[in-house]
């Protein structure tokens, strides 16, 4: 009897996680009130087909159904178990759900790493029996799995109480078991059709990037929604995100952490790594994920990325939106959001007005196309219509006023109309409604127009589809492999002299060095020079006296080492000393800072900065994951506002940007090093001059 | 017949504005599917008890009522008249309601100063000529006004065909007509009762300001929400902003223009001065406004800030919130935006989780309180109770998870159960739901929670009540006035000396400096110094070789002015010179900049900012209305992050900060200069040294 299922992965994982056959509920309780009866009543509720087995200990009936008192007992194969019982007896149940061929089990159950301590260890413990046992592991502390489609719940949140799920293409993966109830519960308020659901808990095995791989292989499933709280798989997720944007399945993402508070947050209520907000943020938008701002526009944005992410144009301007309205101030709630984002109304051009005139449309050069008073429905949806054949927008977004409540004949059914126009020629067409107008937004929705309650959502989603526009066609950099310098240490911090071989190796610029000994100051380095002490064990120079700059020849070279050695040996005696590095003076327009660490939750990630206390102060700083692309690198530049002063500001001499790019691409490389990780690396600071950059001084840190 | 009513303010003005018992309808249709219909249509469906006249030149009767073909056949004399013909019609109109005795004639008509050229001249005609006649005028280009209490409804917006329009303390005043009705309709929906709601239109006399001011004396008016474009009457405003926090009412306020397209867009629609945002904001902060971020949050704030603006403490620190929940995600969703506005999620202290354990509540210290699977609702509601009671935390913030929608028994009665603690501590208590839960959030408002519906107008909710609660006990700032130095002009643009002149008699320290004739060098300006050109003709002196840094003696002061002259005269021949200007070179910490500035929305502002062009990239600037108090230059320089350079940063040596404060009050008291009115004033660079502050370029224009 005992099923012998090798570790499920792809369509085998994707069948016994949502469409299971037959399924233990493991706790199952025959009090209706409790939260462990819910599964099964939903599961009647909702319709599903296949066979449910409760388990509990003390019963042998539950409502209605037979019941067992152990998994071990059960007649007959599984392909599922959703376990609900206390945590210390997950293990227990873990063994019986294997010998009873279980492809996945659920735990529902809390008391693992998200106490810490003793659950990490309790986790860990689990994770690889199930491994062994070849049985895939959704939690612990999951709210469970739900396939809307077949009825297959296996949760108990208490949004499923609903008296239909509506079936659609929204998938919802969230780290948060809570938040997936609220989304669904959200969603079909708005008229949105789900297919999966997934509380993935702790991830101690499926995680959200094996559920996004899982997903785009999904037919039902047409957009992923995820809810964040950290990312614990990159490797898995980055390409899973990058398969979905080839499939055409819009990965839509609200992640925790736009605040200090929030960052901290997640990591102390996930355990997760303190990871960087900014890395993600980047992490994310390389691979083609749109980020969200705002929560509800996590599912709002969903038929409007479904419908559009294939069609909006790759841009490189400003993405310019018609907007069209019967009131004024409601369009311009939307359209002062938009600024933010980079998103322009734009006026319609003469000829288009002209054209219009001979429709008997009457509109004005403004950016904010007003029908307030003057139009009819017919004019409405002609004027609409024409927006959409021509090529002076790239999207046309309609804001209806008061009468949307209680008169969507005026204003709403000529948007209606016109979005066969939209859907023929892939303009986007979406639609915000200033009063409170269930109705009207229920006869958008089911006309296939994407539409919005709040002006921060309708502009958070619109300029979310334009940004993802832009990584569809990106190029991913595919460096080389750069070779470690013989004789380096393979681990610990480097001495600068050490950095600078690693860097030169890459292809970063650094400026001309000599490492002298105390006993032969011998160089070849043209003067003036700076003096450095050379030392793996002081990070911070300048700090004991170990820095002299402007050094001019060979005397003034020996004095200061001598002083050199001495400030270094009185305030640092246990440091190793390599010797004094002897390094040209270089001149520049800007002084910058590259940086690069290998980031515990995306991965190795490269970061431009203004010099000096600017970054630190007025946090002027772009990064990217490495490796990066040149046309990746010079949007890099582009975000640094510091940059400016090197790119034609008030006639201010220009730096050579193109040779800053290409450093900035050679230091990503860093990622390509084989044989060891490098952990951190910073070229800081990075002069830019009139002619190529040059650094002057090099860290990098083995890990 | 004809009444003789002085031009009405206070209280005439708003019984007539507001409570009228006499109304007429100009331009009342009898085809009941028409706008013009509509202002009858609702006042008999919403129980309006006064006298209606409808005034229709082509028919005797207007459903039901008997039509009047002109104002100046009505049998008797009214309060109030509604315009709704053709504008070039509102003139002769206007003319008769007058001989009518009406005190207020509100004009829904357009083709005013919204379409610029003509129709702004048409507009003052108007105004002028109501003013004449003692008649109050509301807009034109108003969508009306209406009195929720009393029906009197004299407005055409759609969502006004409610069933029924739920009266309350909420009055709105609102620069956007349609989104007068947006706003009823949305708080209608969230069980939100209204008092007043009026539609400005383009304010050609009764504006913004003057209604706050009518509606503090209004006993049915609670809490007062605006929607601004911009700010025609600031003069007005301020007063009538403070007189409403003294008297406890809370003004709410969504303004456009956060963003550059959207200020632009704003100015463009409402034909206003291009002012600052910043300014603006700064503004209505002084004056104890709440700003809110997000259009929801200028409803949902209403019912937190009427209950609470009066007891939430003003604070030196940021606010700290308890937060508990039953859904760790959702909470985390507003704590992660409370970050953003400095607001903190407090974790409990010891003491307080050993007194809920003693009361077999177990909670943990972490700043999420989470009670999903362990506590009881008798529990939960003794955890809220205790928290309101203790003083660890000033304000309690709960967020409900998905049993809100189908089980508020649960997560949801609780809350509403321990409001009485809150209502009798005055500790703010608040509710955030994570799912779609209109019956919970009913219950919560019916309760007196006030409850949202997203995590971002919550957090935004949040912030303005404790920022405004700052400005509660605010004082302002009253100078002397400062004479105007005689022998100075009284227009334009002034000497780089006689600015100094100005500034000397505001009491802003200026490096010592003196004028020298070309033919007469002597001066008693200690060496080094700076020769300067001085011309009132020349803004930009280094970019025409005016400026010569580092001169040592005579002698060199010689070649120097030489030079000086040269140069300006081949760069711009019409420059009239004063001579040379003398100026001690300075030493400096810190390079800052102070302006000022007449804005033409707010009046007044002084702005503090980073020096050269950091305050450009950067945006590293403050600014307040002018003048500030010594500890509102102080919170000025905490909002310039540049400062943080002078204020203890790694070890650098510290400014004199209070200096700096005694400067930008000084300043600031440009407003306070007799006989001139100030335009621009700027000293940059402002030196911040170890001991004392020192400007040394000094710009005034007199406008």
């Amino acid at each position: 009897m005992t099923k012998t299922t090798p570790y499920a992965t792809g369509a085998a994982l994707a069948q016994a996680l949502f469409t299971p056959q037959r399924i233990a509920l493991v706790g199952a309780s025959a009090d209706e009130s409790k939260n462990t009866a819910r599964p099964l009543r939903f599961m009647r509720k909702h319709g599903y087909q296949g066979t449910i087995y409760p388990i509990n200990a003390g019963r042998a009936e539950v409502m209605g159904l037979q019941a067992y008192p152990r998994v071990a007992d059960l007649p007959e194969t599984i392909d599922h178990a959703f376990v609900m019982v206390p945590g210390r007896q997950v293990p227990e149940v873990l063994e019986q759900c294997a010998e009873r061929g279980a492809s996945v089990v659920t735990v529902f159950s809390d008391g693992f790493a998200e106490l810490g301590g003793d659950g990490v260890a309790a986790q860990a413990a689990l994770a690889a029996r199930a491994r062994e046992l070849g049985v895939r592991l959704l939690g612990p502390n999951s709210i469970g799995v739900v396939d809307v489609h077949s009825g297959a719940i296996l949760s108990v949140n208490a949004v499923l109480e609903m008296d239909s799920l509506r079936a659609g293409g929204i998938s919802v993966v969230s780290q948060s078991g809570s938040m997936l109830g609220a989304l669904l519960s959200r969603g079909a308020a708005r008229g949105l059709g789900f297919a999966k659901l997934v509380s993935v808990g702790n991830e101690s095995d499926i995680g959200v990037g094996e559920l996004v791989d899982v997903l785009v292989d999904d037919a039902a499933t047409e957009v992923i929604l995820l809810f964040l709280e950290t990312i614990r798989d990159a490797a898995v997720l980055g390409p899973a995100l990058r398969r979905a944007r080839a499939a055409g399945k819009p990965v839509l993402v609200y992640k925790l952490g736009r605040s200090a508070q929030g960052e901290a947050l997640a990591q102390s209520h996930t355990g997760a790594l303190a990871g960087n907000d900014a890395a993600v943020d980047a992490f994310l938008r390389k691979h083609g994920a749109m980020r969200v701002e705002f929560l509800e526009a996590l599912f709002e944005l969903a038929p409007l990325a479904r419908r559009y992410a294939k069609t909006v144009p790759v841009l490189d301007r400003h993405p310019r939106i018609a907007v069209v309205t019967t009131t004024g101030g409601g369009a311009a709630t939307v359209v002062d959001r938009l600024g933010l984002a980079n998103v322009d109304a734009v006026a319609p051009p003469d000829a288009f007005i002209a054209q219009m005139a001979a429709r008997d449309v009457k509109i004005r050069q403004t950016p904010i196309i007003d029908l307030t008073l003057a139009a009819t429905s017919a004019q409405y949806q002609d004027l609409v219509e024409q927006i959409l054949e021509s090529d002076w927008c790239d999207a046309v977004l309609c804001v209806a006023g008061s009468s949307a409540q209680f008169h969507p004949q005026l204003a709403v059914r000529p948007i209606v109309e016109a979005s066969a126009v939209s859907h023929r020629t892939g303009k986007p067409l979406l639609a915000f409604l200033a009063p409170e107008a269930t109705q009207s937004l229920d006869l958008l929705q089911a006309a296939g127009v994407p539409a919005f309650r709040t002006p921060e959502s309708c502009a958070d989603a619109l300029a979310c589809l334009f940004r993802a526009a832009r990584s569809r066609d990106a190029v991913t950099a595919t460096p080389a492999p750069i070779v470690w310098p013989r004789g380096l240490p393979t681990t610990g911090d480097l001495s600068e002299f050490e950095a600078a071989k690693v860097f030169a190796a890459a292809g970063v610029p650094i400026a001309p060095m000599a490492l002298v000994s105390e006993t032969s100051l011998a160089h070849a380095v043209p003067y003036p020079v700076v003096a450095k002490i050379c030392s793996r064990d002081i990070l911070h120079k300048t700090e004991v006296g170990g820095v002299k700059v402007g050094v001019r020849d060979n005397a003034e070279l020996e004095s200061a080492a001598d002083q050199l050695f001495a400030n270094v040996r009185g305030a640092v005696p246990e440091a190793r000393i390599d010797g004094i590095l002897v390094q040209r003076m270089e001149s520049r327009l800007l002084e910058l800072m590259l940086g690069y660490r290998n980031d515990p939750l995306v991965g190795p990630i490269v970061m431009l900065s203004a010099g000096g206390v600017t970054a630190e102060l007025h946090r002027d700083v772009s990064l990217r994951p490495a490796p990066v692309t040149l046309a990746e690198a010079h949007e890099m530049i582009g975000e640094v506002r510091s940059t400016q002063l090197i790119r034609g500001f008030r006639g201010l001499p220009r730096g050579d940007v193109d040779a800053l790019a290409r450093t900035i691409v050679a230091f990503s490389n860093l990622s390509a090093v084989t044989e060891v990780t490098i952990a951190e690396a910073e070229v800081n600071p990075l002069f830019v001059r009139e002619d190529g950059v040059v650094g002057v001084d090099c860290v990098v840190r083995v890990g």
